[in-house]
């Protein structure tokens, strides 16, 4: 199996693109990437997203993207597994060099959600969710989290103002990235007073939406011939799936697919959870922060919002997240989300990460969650020359 | 690069399912190809499918595949594109195993086409093609290869009833297939018969849609212990683009990304177009037959028709096609079809096609093409032990 590094990212921020159609998003991203590495085209292109068919009224992203930026002819296809597609994307690039078809990829992963009504899209994010049995049954995704959520206060005896250090942690980090669709801080008492949306899920425990695309430009190591070119190189990657419906799990509280995915990436690395230095998290709703802190390994079951109470998971912390705003602050432009999370843990293991530069991380994780927990791909990354 | 090899294979026929759910109609595919090689589980699943999201109210569909098989836990991703998603989802199987990163997959095309309105499914159709520049000018998928044909006509000299032979060669193929949406022999007077749909395309020109799965178990050729396990290898796999939109080809009567594509098949398994002893080709549209044709090296250019009206694409012609019905009868259930060709291509191999079994294939190809040419997957199997 061939060793595979990033050697170009790209990225848009994420806000409301009323100016730009889905392919121009993508697009920027992806030349951006290719301008980074000096290439002007690659073998393939994996698209990620969940929602253009329906937001867009396009599919066919692979085709539609490749023809954008000026690599029609190059392979191209299009990958989905709801908020986790971006990484699902990347995976799938990893893998096709890995195997020797191709010397070169792009994983992009792009969404456009504020061409619809927001009403639609919520009804859209929905069928990342069983449809016969939850969405059919009215339960919206912000929904499905707050049951999710409401279970664990009870049975771990948490207070809902104990997720608040997740919420402002990612709010200040977003604060000094550029990309991030929210760059001004909260605080506890902006968190209190926040309007319910589905209890005990308030605003500041959700993330937004948004329009936006992030890239990477992939090789295999053996093909990086200019001396001192930028490398980061993928240690591991994995990926595990558990039961569409929340309902169906024995244990709705604890992520299988995420502990799954997690013991195979540390295996495939070799490390442990000590040994990462930053941990780019999918903070949907700040209950899957917890959730994920635990399944990593980074927590002890039912402790996870412990570490955002004794601010653990701020940037000089012992395990930072969200450092460049996280899914909460930077935003949730769902398809794309896995890829903004993988660059931004680039962007740390290469240095470039700003006032929330984490010191020296030799290994950095990213963790992207499709519905409920249903679908969790877990990366990690290492820095070869730091 | 690990070898690879289809050890099972499972199919629903293509109708219109009433009475079973997309993952049931999945499910059924899946459990076969299990079944027949003797497993209960794979490490991974990819699903190839164009629509579910806005036809079924469902994405996610890897997880929600995986988990109704019983395979919660296991890797799962949706592939998507458009009419090629079946071979892509088992392009994508095809090189996870190569990589090394999995040693079992299962890769399954499924659509349910059914479940809304027609015109509400010509709509979804027309998500292939670009939504800027052909959908919202109008144009639906049928109208879009209706200018193709035109053009093809003009260019050439054809008449229209000279594509006649495609349809009859493959309803008189389908005729044999139990898994056929449609089981009855046409002839010339019913194609001339057949009432226009967008001139010259008629009836019989186009392929139905449907409701349909079809599965495969891969696995890597080293893996492969139980001594009399019927296997057939993949000798090649690669994919091409095109630009989305017809109208941005500087030549819209050849299909460069089938060529590309097939060139490098051919390439990948060092044989030539005579070496092919069965071709499952993409006959959505007889246009579409002829144009294949011709790309991969079986007709000179503007001479695909000529093919037909000569029968030399009947199971004992010259070259094979649509052996089991193609597109045109069997049906074309879109994310499904890709998957409906490679594993016929299969049953050709191993010698289990029946009445319409062609003498004593080694190599048999089969290419999947989404969009108007736009996005072109071309698979060569060979038979090991015939």
């Amino acid at each position: 199996m061939r060793e595979v590094a990033v050697i170009g990212i790209g990225q848009t921020k994420v806000e409301e693109h009323w100016d730009k159609s889905l392919r121009e998003i993508a697009g920027d991203a992806v030349l951006l990437a290719l301008q980074e590495c000096g290439m002007d085209s690659t073998e393939s292109i994996y698209v990620g997203n969940m929602m253009s068919g329906s937001a867009n009224h396009q599919q066919h992203l692979g085709s539609y993207i490749a023809d954008w930026v000026g690599m029609r002819f190059s392979e191209a296809v299009h990958i989905e597994s709801a908020c986790s597609s971006g990484s699902a994307a990347f995976r799938a690039a990893v893998m096709a060099i890995a195997s020797g078809s191709i010397n070169s990829a792009i994983a992009v992963g792009v969404e456009k959600m504020t061409d619809s009504p927001g009403s639609e899209i919520t009804s859209q994010l929905a069928t990342a969710a069983d449809a016969d049995w939850e969405a059919d049954m009215g339960l919206s995704f912000v929904a499905i989290n707050a049951l999710l959520m409401q279970r664990y206060l009870h049975e771990y005896g948490w207070d809902k103002d104990d997720f608040a250090g997740f919420s402002i942690n990612a709010h200040a980090n977003g604060a000094h990235n550029p990309y991030a669709r929210f760059q001004s801080p909260i605080n506890k008492s902006a968190y209190q007073k926040a309007p319910m949306i589905a209890d005990p899920i308030n605003l500041l425990d959700a993330s937004p939406m948004g329009d936006g695309a992030a890239a990477a430009v992939l090789v295999p190591v053996e093909m990086i011939k200019r001396p001192g070119q930028k490398m980061i190189k993928i240690a591991a990657s994995a990926a595990a799936t558990d039961t569409i419906a929340l309902q169906s799990r024995k244990d709705s509280t604890w992520l299988t697919a995420a502990e799954k995915s997690v013991i195979e990436a540390y295996s495939q690395a070799s490390v442990k959870p000590t040994d990462i230095g930053v941990f780019e998290l999918h903070d949907a709703f700040t209950i899957m922060a917890a959730l994920s802190l635990e399944a990593c390994g980074f927590a002890e079951r039912g402790q996870g919002p412990r570490l955002a109470i004794e601010n653990q998971i701020c940037p000089k912390g012992r395990i930072p997240v969200a450092t460049r705003g996280g899914l909460k602050a930077r935003g949730h432009p769902v398809g794309a989300t896995g890829m903004y999370q993988i660059i931004e843990v680039v962007q740390q293991l290469r240095g470039e990460a700003g006032e929330t530069q984490v010191e020296r991380p030799v290994y950095g994780m990213a963790q992207n969650i499709g519905g409920s927990g249903s679908n969790i791909i877990t990366h990690i990354l290492k820095a070869e020359h730091f």
